[in-house]
């Protein structure tokens, strides 16, 4: 194997203008004669951003699976997910997943997939490999087979839902995988005598030999020297990290923007692309600092509320956190890690909606941002003689109409793009 | 390269009873003519333990090289040293070792390590690469011609003290080297660019080229998973790590035995012998736990007094982390981080011996362990018709005479340990 670590090209610059975000759009549009359309009205309308706004979509599996408890709730859940979000974390903890060996919930997972893809939803798996949520059955295994199923399982849900989910977390918190205490489980043995090198060589060997074209994140909430160790030591055994994923749980408080910035420096140092894969700002009171693992705050959701004042905070909070992250060119995505109070981790009041189902003022603030201030509004064009029509817009995906006709339009690249495109039916 | 990770052979057990440091001695002895040496006197003496129980020597430099400014004090430092200790860590900080580009201070260092050596004491050097006291005009240079310098002071050292000083800090505090932000030096610049791996390979490449018979550590005082992770990719990286050296400065308050006992499980996972290299414990207040860089405590002796109180909380301290890294078969060396409270780090006092030279409890307390309870009292034996003599006793250096001649066994294997011995001259 042969060291991918990289020298820094160079020191990230964020940049609060999101230069990097946006382009000049030139799109010359021909009929499927190839002849320009000229002279002719072109609507332009933003289907989605390049970069991945994304929330979990956990809560909508009952509900797309006709199994809801709450439907009016559930549905109403899914129209303000929507109309926030283009971007589904879809749960794979192989105990919940899996909970009696042979009966995984394939067919509940790959409903809800469908459904969130049929709305243009981009869709990620978390996680193939994780010590918690583990299918306690695996501890009865010996370590070879425990092994063995680790790796079959990966195979199996990554080949399973090809094309339909092509990200995965392959695998979760490796800082801690082997020294983690609070729960035997079978992928901390495992972890315990191969390494962490060599857990994170089966999650991505598997994961890449399941789909060759996934695109594959190492994650974890370690952000410490930790992690970047961990980063070196997977380059270093020539293991391709896609995505680089950073959680960004903050229960305990903001990181506010001296934490964030630190940390974006420090990590896209790898010259990876960087998702923020899980993210919680509270409206309610923070954890206390000194608890080293968040599990051990074992409350209710009646003694953890969401408050007026804890709302206009998370507002704020997520609003600074959104655009420091957006302003930065190493980050593709950032992902919010629960739309809903209901059924929040830790019952804590992360969500963007309250338990009554009106959405706190950070939903408001943040879709003012996502489909409001970064933006393209909706735009009516004309074309020239050479058919050609220029825009300025965010990057992303967009919808061209002339008459009845449309097509889709892909803008990937920063500053100015050029494309040729082709109206059919015309 | 091939990983040397290895999985762990089994969980190391402590035994307080240090049968993993005793041996019962069978010695035939025999003259220069092979007969055996029949029905004599022979009396055991033990000269040092095969257990490491080192200090810094750092203070008795200027005393060795004739520029003590209290002779009359060093003199009787250097005894109190003598009567503890039989390992000497010296100084090879490359910003005092090479003030000066050119003019390396060899000749006082090999001075002080012919000292040492000629008392019979062990030497090692610390250390060969660090980003702290780095050498100033490092900065001027270009990073290609820093990094060869940086590689050619690794070989020079090595060399010029091989044979004299063959254990080296091939490489001090890589977690933090590459994001380290107190001061600008042109080691954090390498490593920045390079990367952990890369500087961990330089320094153990170099020093192992220079004297293929070193025994080279990996240091530092990270004690989190960081450092686990930093073994893991190093050792992916078929980098030789001969000894694990781990600190335990405890400015904040002794480790006790949960966290101690934690550390030495986790990191004898990785089947390399422990070296407790930089260990300090205080006669006096702790430093706030909130500090996250000792060398922001700025304080003068004055303000930092040894007290009553604070000597018998070392004492005991000193004797249960001692006893408890003694207990540990994967130990083989502890180090004390300067016996007088003159000239310690940070003005701390966290020696054994007090500013006005008189020893504390915890000297006294050691010695009772080092060379009491631990070691073997001088005895005479009478060899049997065969030259054979048997006696129990710690692993160690032993001189064993009979009349007037004498000669070394080195007992290395617990349990029982058969040799045969010429007594010459005889």
């Amino acid at each position: 194997m042969t060291s991918l670590f990289t020298p820094p090209a160079g020191t990230y610059t964020s940049d609060p203008t999101f230069a990097h975000r946006k382009t000049q759009a030139v799109v010359t549009l021909t009929d499927h004669h190839g002849d320009p359309v000229q002279d002719r009205e072109v609507t332009v309308r933003q289907l989605r951003h390049d970069f991945k706004f994304g929330c979990i979509g956990f809560e909508l599996i009952d509900w797309v699976n006709g199994r809801s408890i709450d439907p009016e709730y559930d549905g109403a859940l899914a129209e303000q997910w929507l109309g926030l979000f283009d971007t589904a974390t879809l749960p794979f903890y192989w105990g919940t997943f899996e909970p009696d060996q042979g009966a995984p919930k394939t067919e509940a997972l790959r409903r809800t997939a469908q459904w969130f893809a049929d709305k243009g939803i981009r869709l990620k798996g978390h996680p193939l490999v994780w010590h918690t949520v583990c299918a306690p059955w695996l501890l009865e295994k010996s370590p070879a087979e425990a092994e063995r199923l680790l790796r079959e399982r990966i195979r199996r849900e990554v080949s399973d839902f090809s094309g339909l989910i092509d990200t995965w977390d392959a695998i979760n918190e490796v800082v801690i995988m082997p020294v983690f205490t609070a729960e035997d489980n079978a992928v901390t043995r495992i972890a315990h005598t191969k390494g962490r090198v060599e857990m994170m060589r089966i999650a991505f060997d598997e994961a890449r030999t399941a789909n060759p074209h996934a695109t594959l994140l190492l994650n974890d909430f370690d952000m410490s020297t930790a992690y970047e160790c961990l980063i070196e030591a997977a380059l270093e055994a020539g293991i391709t990290i896609d995505r680089l994923g950073l959680q960004s749980h903050m229960h305990q408080g903001p990181w506010g923007a001296e934490k964030t910035e630190r940390v974006l420096e420090r990590f896209s140092r790898y010259n990876i692309p960087i998702h923020f894969t899980e993210t919680t700002i509270l409206s309610g009171t923070p954890v206390p600092p000194g608890l080293s693992d968040l599990n051990d705050w074992q409350v209710t959701p009646d003694q953890w509320p969401s408050t007026e004042e804890g709302e206009e905070a998370q507002a704020q909070e997520v609003e600074a956190h959104y655009s420091r992250l957006f302003a930065h060119p190493a980050v593709e995505a950032l992902t919010y890690w629960g739309l809903p109070d209901r059924n929040m981790w830790l019952n804590a009041p992360g969500g963007l909606i309250r338990r009554d189902g009106t959405p706190k003022p950070a939903y408001n603030r943040l879709r003012d941002l996502i489909r409001g201030q970064w933006w393209t509004p909706e735009t009516t064009l004309r074309s020239d003689a050479n058919g050609e029509v220029r825009f300025s817009g965010f990057l992303g995906d967009y919808e061209l109409s002339v008459a009845d006709t449309s097509t889709e339009l892909q803008l990937r690249a920063a500053g100015e793009d050029h494309q040729q495109l082709t109206i059919s039916g015309f």
